[in-house]
């Protein structure tokens, strides 16, 4: 039931991180320590983050009187850092389930959490992720 | 910059809200009120929480146990509820964006709700949304 999506790791750039988003428009992406193993979640909105200067953040009135040319160098800020620099504080946690758990187990456990991904492992290794979208198709469809 | 999204309102059954989700692999909906105004977000991890019948959300052990059969229930159950019925208690805000509002702002507003969707207003009518991942491509585009 596993789906393929791109992996990333701590030390991505948060160019390439970003430029994944962007192209797939995926919601999140799977961040793995650097030995392949699950580490968390990086969201799409964590990344539109820095694009926002620091003063912006504290003054949201301000992004009214700013050049829309700030926006153009998201792409600098965003080469000079790795995923690692863009994970919030408050990790967020990446469920792991079995290749072989029933659909019931990977909802509750995505439910618990309120995580839209959980991550499919199958002999401690991480073989591709399921969405919370893809696990309703599934429990559709046996209906 | 928006871009189309199925819409439910509060009414709309359940059913449909999650195979909209499924068929669309979309992370979430957006829900507007009756009158078409935006009121908030449906995430499908919040969907995926009716699958579970009530005794394994609080002990998740007893999901290994069951008989998968359950899942097939999903569909009926889901089928006699609407979407309000499906909503968070705690209400996940949907930022309103005004359609010529600039990158900057849609990004300020989105990082401060931590939210993956922003909705469009043009002339007090929601025109569409716009996603974290849409807002990254349009950065990284002008850049």
């Amino acid at each position: 039931m596993a789906e393929e999506t791109p992996l990333v790791n701590l030390d991505t750039s948060a160019l390439v991180a970003a430029q994944l988003l962007a192209e797939r428009r995926l919601p999140a992406l799977v961040v793995t320590n650097l030995d392949g193993s699950p580490h968390s979640i990086l969201p799409a909105s964590q990344v539109v983050k820095f694009l926002v200067p620091g003063y912006v953040q504290d003054d949201p009135s301000l992004a009214r009187v700013m050049n829309e040319s700030m926006a153009d160098r998201a792409g600098d800020k965003l080469g000079s850092k790795r995923v690692r620099d863009l994970l919030p504080a408050e990790r967020r946690e990446l469920p792991a389930v079995n290749h072989d758990d029933t659909i019931i187990e990977v909802a509750a456990i995505m439910a618990r959490l309120r995580c839209p991904l959980a991550a499919v492992m199958k002999d401690g290794t991480l073989i591709g992720v399921i969405s919370a979208s893809r696990l309703l198709e599934l429990a559709l469809q046996s209906h």
